[in-house]
C-alpha cells in the first residue's frame, strides 16, 4: 500500500498549469502521469483543438463502471494585478488555496482523482472506475464532454453511472447536490420596419415600438410556477440594441436578445414555436418585419430521485452530517451531455469566488471532498 | 436701372462655396459683396465660431422692415463619389442646378437676395429691407440666426415681418406655406438594475423589462389628435440600448430615447412632466432606478393666419396659379428662433432632395421663387 494522494497538493498541481480554455496548459498531462501510475489506462481524446483525458481503472466494458465527470479549463483570470494572489500561482497561505480553478473546478478533478487512485490502490474493486476528464466545459464545449462520450460509444467504454465534481453546494460543505439541470436557450429577434424622419413618422415604419411591445409581452408572460423538481422557469430580456445615433431619425432595424432557463413543462421546440406566435402577433399588429433565430443550449434533465441520488446523498450526510437537497438549479453543466449516456448527478465543493479574481477554497474543503468521494466508491461497489 | 440680378448664377456661386457648418466657405463673403454693391449695409455678425451676415438697405429702425431669414450653411455631401455631379460642381445640365445647397437652401438665399436688389435698384421702398444670413442653421443653430436677433436688438435693428425662405413645398411650387412648427424635444432614459446571471434572475434586477415597458407606454399612448392649425403630435422611439454582449449575464443598465414633435396643445414642459410620471410609475412597478433628461430643442409656435400669411399666400397664388395651404408640418427651422422677434412665415421651393445626394432643383423654380419674392415685397412696399 502506497502513501495516500494529497489532494490539495494536486489541485495546487493543476492550478499552476496555465489551462485558460482551450489552453490543455499540462494539466491534462499531469493527471495522465498521476492516473497511469496507478494503474489507470489512459487515452488522450483530442478533437477539433480540444484536449479530454479518457481514465478506466479496472476492465473495459464492466457492467458495475463509476463514472467522474470534470474539467481542467478555467475561465480567463481577467487583470492579473488584481489578485491577491497570482492566478496561476497556487499558493496556500493559512490554509487556503489561490487560484483560478480553486474552486471551478480543478479542485473536484483533484478530489474524485486521488479518491479513485487511493480506492483502487488500497481495496480494488470488483468493477471498473472511469474518468472522462474535459479541456474545455468554460467554452464551447462542442468537442469537450462531448468528444469523450462519442469517442467512449465508439470504442465500446460505458459508464454505469456517473457523478460531475461541479461545485454544487451554495454555502456549506454539503448542502446541495444536483439530479438535473434547467434547459437553456437564447432567442434573437430583429425588428425591421422602414428608415425615416422623425419629424414624418407617419412616413416611415418604426421597428422601436414593436420591439418595446415584444419584448414587454414576453418578459411580463408567467411561463409556469415550477414543477415537482425544478424552480420556475424564467426569461430574462439580456439586450435591446439600436445604434442609431441621430434623435430626429426613425431608425429602420433593432435587435432583441432573450435568455430562457426553463424546467420540465417546457422544451426548446415548445418555448420557440410561443416566442415565434408573439412575434408573429405583434409583427402584424405594426406592419413591421420580425425575424427571429434561436440556439438552444440543452434542454432540461433530470435523473429522478433513486438509487444514485440515494447513494451519493447518503454519502455527503456521512462525512458532513448534513443530508443534501436535491436540486435543479443554476446554470448548465456537462451533465446536460452525460445525461444521454447514463444517470448522472452532480456534487461538489461550495462555488463561492467561481469565475471571480482571487477565485480560492479552503484546502480541508478538498480534502473533505475526496473523502466524500472516497465513500461514494467505498458504497457504490459494497 | 442696372441689369437684374441671375438668381441662378448666385446659387451656383453659392454651391461653389463649400459651406458644410460651420464652415462660412465663402458664402457670406459673396452675399456681402452683391449686397454692399446694391447699397446694402453688411455687418458681419459672427459668434462661438459661426459666421452670420446682416444687411439692411433703408432706414435703420424703419417701421416698415421687411425681413428675410435664411441659412448657406449645408450637411456634408457624404460620398463625393456617389454624385452624378460633384457635390459642390454647381454644375447646370439640361436646366437643372446641381449640387448640395440647390434646394436647402443655397437658392432660396440666392432668391431673396437677387429679389431685394432688384427691388431696391428699381423701385426703392419707403422702409427698409433686412436679410439675416446666417452660416448654421443644420448644426446646433446656437449662434446663428439667434445670434443675429440678439445682435439686432443690442443695435437697435428691427423687422415688421420676416420671410424664412426655406423649402415648403412637398411637390409643387406654391402649394404650401408655413405659418409655425411643432415644437421639438427630446428625452433620454436610463434605467438602472443590478447586474447579475441569466440562471439567476432573481439575484438580479433587470433594467430591460422596464425599459420595454416605458417605452411601449410612451408610444402607444396618444398624444392627441391635431389642432385648428396643427397636425397631431407625434412621439418616436429613436432608441434602445443595452450593449451587453452576453446573454448570460443581466445587464446593470440601459438607455432608451425618443423624440417627440408637438404641436400648440402641448409645452416641452407639460409633455416633460407626464414622461416623468410614466418613468417614476414604471421604475415603482419594477424596482429599478429612471434617469430622465430632457433637451426641447423648440416650442411648438402660430403666427396666426392674418396680414403677412395673407400677404404670402396671394403673391404666390399670383405667380403660380396655386394657392398655398397654411401648413405647420414638418421638422424645425429658425422660424422658431425669429418667432420671438415678429410675425414670420415661411415659404420656398419645392424640398425634394434635401440633405441627399444628387441634391438638385429646375433653374427655372429658382427664376419663378426670386419672383414671387419680389412680388411680396412689392405688394408689401405698395
Ligand atoms: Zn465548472
Ligand atoms: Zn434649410
Amino acid at each position: 500500500m502506497t502513501a495516500n494522494l494529497d489532494p490539495v497538493h494536486l489541485t495546487q498541481n493543476l492550478i499552476r498549469c496555465n489551462s485558460v480554455t482551450p489552453a490543455e496548459g499540462g494539466a491534462l498531462a499531469l493527471l495522465d502521469e498521476v492516473l497511469s501510475e496507478a494503474g489507470f489506462t489512459c487515452v488522450r481524446v483530442d478533437r477539433g483543438g480540444v484536449a479530454n483525458l479518457f481514465a478506466r481503472w479496472g476492465d473495459k466494458g464492466h457492467a458495475r463502471s463509476f463514472g467522474f465527470n470534470g474539467h481542467t479549463d478555467v475561465v480567463p483570470p481577467g487583470d492579473d494585478a488584481a489578485w491577491t494572489h497570482g492566478p496561476f500561482s497556487g499558493d496556500l497561505v493559512d490554509g487556503v488555496l489561490w487560484g483560478r480553478g480553486a474552486t471551478d473546478m480543478k479542485s473536484g478533478v483533484a478530489a474524485f482523482a486521488a479518491a479513485a487512485v487511493d480506492f483502487v490502490r488500497n481495496t480494488p474493486p470488483e468493477g471498473a472506475i472511469i474518468l472522462a476528464i474535459t479541456g474545455d466545459e468554460e467554452g464551447d464545449a462542442v468537442d469537450g464532454t462531448t468528444a469523450l462520450l462519442d469517442w467512449m460509444s465508439n470504442n465500446g467504454e460505458a459508464m454505469s453511472v456517473c457523478l460531475v465534481g461541479e461545485p454544487t453546494c451554495p454555502d456549506e460543505m454539503g448542502e446541495m447536490m444536483k439530479i438535473g439541470r434547467r434547459g437553456s436557450m437564447s432567442a434573437w429577434f430583429t425588428v425591421t420596419g422602414k428608415q425615416g424622419h422623425s419629424a414624418y413618422p407617419h412616413r416611415a415604419v418604426n421597428p422601436l415600438p414593436a420591439m418595446a411591445r415584444l419584448m414587454d409581452r414576453l418578459a411580463s408572460h408567467k411561463l409556469d410556477d415550477g414543477s415537482e423538481h425544478f424552480d420556475a422557469s424564467s426569461l430574462a430580456i439580456v439586450g435591446i440594441d439600436t445604434g442609431n445615433p441621430a434623435t430626429n431619425v426613425i431608425p429602420a432595424h433593432c435587435t432583441g436578445t432573450v435568455n430562457i432557463r426553463f424546467n420540465d413543462l417546457h422544451s426548446g421546440a415548445s418555448l420557440s414555436k410561443w416566442m415565434e406566435e408573439e412575434a408573429d402577433m405583434v409583427a402584424a399588429d405594426f406592419g413591421v418585419g420580425i425575424d427571429m433565430r434561436v440556439k438552444i443550449s440543452g434542454e432540461s434533465f433530470l435523473t429522478p430521485p433513486g438509487p444514485l441520488s440515494d447513494l451519493v446523498a447518503g454519502a455527503v450526510e456521512g462525512e458532513t452530517g448534513r443530508r443534501p437537497v436535491l436540486s435543479t438549479s443554476g446554470g448548465t453543466s456537462d451533465a446536460r451531455f452525460v445525461k444521454h449516456h447514463c444517470p448522472v448527478v452532480e456534487f461538489g465543493l461550495v462555488g463561492h469566488f467561481m469565475h471571480q479574481v482571487d477565485e480560492r477554497v479552503p484546502a480541508d474543503q478538498i480534502t473533505q471532498l475526496k473523502t466524500i468521494y472516497g465513500r461514494i466508491l467505498r458504497d457504490y461497489f459494497a
